[in-house]
């Protein structure tokens, strides 16, 4: 029997081992048939960030800088983080930037990206107009602005970070703002609930994150609480910018291991590594670290490209991890001025780029193969869970490999 | 009026201005008699540990030395702290350490001591026989053992540290222990459920504290699971082992703060300073810190009594601590040889016990005192919350200043 393969096919939960059998409506196999094959997409979601795309989506940004940067990313990754920081989407009240998120939200969803927004509650980038606000009204706010971009987004956007970085959220001191101080009177467990409840309300569809920095026992006793008070999450978020340096596979590992025995999926939300000098390990939030600048080295960049493989490979062995996001595809504009993107201030991609391409479309991807159906009709394709294209007898049907292990798919003629 | 009054009277919320007035049993006041005023209680707990009174208690002990320390701790501590650590307990399996315990328990409650159990459930010092057992036994046994101790005990503890450091409890990795293997099975709420709601069961009555060193956002997160779930805790215990230094009055009362939010009482339950070299500062765990010896030094007790002060002084300052606990009388056998003791090992007095001696008995204390009623049978006390003893007429008779300031008390001869 004709079978194409992934090359690396060891992470036994992440991959099906299918039995293809093409066959026409009436039941006769497709014997001995010229058949393609053809990897679409992967279920895992290898994801970015899309922020600095949204004015090359709506057309306001037509630099052909950009646009190859677009199909850089495009070719990468599956899955885009769009930003709803409320302090920016509707800096002046009532004038939501609903049309361009929109129009970008869109243009990802066009290109077999999942849109992720980010994030729906969160008490750092909120705007003046808010803080000044009584509480009860900075309330009504939030449930208002969760309602309305849940619903509004919905079917564009079916993932949120439904709330962020609750641990401090209340204990909050570098910023004085509206939601910390309604979070130290309603309580983490009240906020949790307010963004998870809100967004479900009106959009039973959506998969909800909480998502967190503090990977500590303290977040595991927010989810500990958040589970008891059946607060319906979907996935638990670990951010993990490592400015500081790679933290290593154990050390991730370990902290995914503990959050995965909440029986949720894990999502890697916000991973960093930078491929320059790394911030001093004293500096403890990360936003103090201001520098003119923060250049990319060559033997940053070979680190970075090291550390990256080493990143994912240990994260979608896990089994519990189901998303893993990136934060950055360009040094242009990075959040710090750290050089954490995969492709350098100039364009041109550095090591991390190639080597995770590597991986996601190449270790872990089923190339566009030729071969013939059996006596049977069938051939084998052994592949990461995703989507196929599978041509046979001149038509395209695509497959979805859901689970692992042994599979026996249908196509039909 | 004759008025008497403690020395120091400006914690508002701990002082009652009382007027008293005496008369016969038909109402006729008892006008321009000779009365007398005594102290007897505080209702706040100054409490400290009995451990090492055990055998004192049970006429196991009976040297003059430990006498004459038992003499001074009861003139100075209001409620004792009992050890029920499991592995000691019941070291061997069914052979609970109930008699002693009981007897020593007695003698406290016989000296007017507030006597408090620690702890019903914790993850260290446990027996190795649990450690042998299936999950579900472990479980059966704890629930056994709160059930007989707090039934046992009732009526002469009524205090309980149901739980103890339970953020840690189910990640903890120093010791290898069944009670850890139990709490990560059924999440850190499951085991203080367990714990306070066993207890609850047979001791209605029973005041029950759930305890932890770990102060950050991870023990707020757990209490608001803990009430978020509905589990009737009766005060936060809040552990304060100052062998790296003292926190100073800032930051303590900041995490008091932070802990009195959620309107339950707050005990600062274990509380300690040396009178020695301090602890560097890198050590985590202070069972890391091993020495053989760690003497007491002039310099030291001249900053411990300086700072047992300050820190009396700003906890008892704050309206929703209802307990401080030393943890320790002398050096004699201190924990981690630290010499944290209010008493030498040879038995002398440190300045910090005087000191001590000097807010407890001295400036918050109202002395024995002699005046006369007034024309309408009335004089003036202010004193702390607390039991006293009035002498009128011959008859003696005690009352309670049970809430702050303004009070009218009647005295019948």
């Amino acid at each position: 029997m004709w079978t194409v393969s992934a090359k690396e096919t060891s992470f036994s939960h992440r991959v099906a081992h299918a039995t293809i059998t093409c066959a026409c409506p009436d039941g006769t196999p497709l014997r001995d048939q010229a058949v393609a094959v053809e990897q679409v997409s992967h279920d895992f979601l290898f994801g970015n960030i899309g922020f600095g795309f949204i004015d090359h989506a709506t057309g306001a940004d037509t630099s052909e800088e950009t646009a190859r940067l677009v199909e850089d990313y495009l070719d990468l990754f599956n899955a885009t983080t769009l930003p709803f920081y409320l302090g920016r989407f509707e800096a002046v009240r009532g004038r939501p930037d609903t049309k361009r998120l929109m129009a970008a939200a869109r243009f990802f969803q066009e290109r077999g990206q999942v849109v992720k927004g980010h994030p729906l509650v969160w008490h750092t980038v909120t705007p003046g107009w808010l803080n000044e606000l009584p509480l009860a009204e900075v309330e009504e706010v939030l449930r208002q602005r969760i309602r309305r971009e849940v619903a509004g987004f919905a079917g564009v956007i079916d993932l949120w970070d439904a709330i962020n970085e609750v641990v401090i959220m209340p204990v909050f001191t570098a910023e004085e703002n509206a939601v910390t101080r309604l979070a130290y009177r309603k309580g983490r467990l009240g906020m949790v609930r307010l963004a998870v409840e809100e967004a479900r309300a009106v959009n039973p569809r959506a998969r909800l994150l909480i998502n967190d920095f503090d990977l500590s026992e303290a977040y595991e006793c927010l989810i500990e609480g958040v589970l008891e008070a059946g607060i319906p999450i979907d996935a638990i978020g670990l951010q993990t910018h490592m400015h500081q340096g790679y933290r290593g596979e154990d050390h991730l590992l370990a902290k995914v291991e503990r959050f995965a025995r909440y029986g949720l999926p894990v999502h890697l939300t916000e991973t960093s590594l930078v491929s320059g000098e790394l911030m001093p390990e004293q500096i403890v939030d990360l936003n103090d670290f201001q520098v003119d600048q923060w250049p990319s080295t060559p033997a940053g960049e070979d680190r970075q490209a090291d550390e990256i493989v080493r990143h994912y490979r240990s994260m979608v062995s896990h089994p519990a991890v189901k998303a893993l996001v990136y934060w950055g595809i360009t040094d242009r504009g990075a959040w710090l001025k750290a050089p954490v993107g995969l492709i350098r201030a100039d364009g041109s991609r550095k090591p991390a780029y190639d080597a995770l391409h590597g991986l996601i479309k190449g270790d872990w991807w089923v190339h566009p193969s030729e071969g013939r159906t059996d006596a049977e009709g069938c051939f084998a394709l052994t592949g990461w869970l995703g989507t196929y294209d599978v041509t046979v007898a001149g038509r395209t049907r695509r497959i979805h490999l859901d689970r692992p292990g042994e599979l026996a798919v249908e196509v039909e003629r």
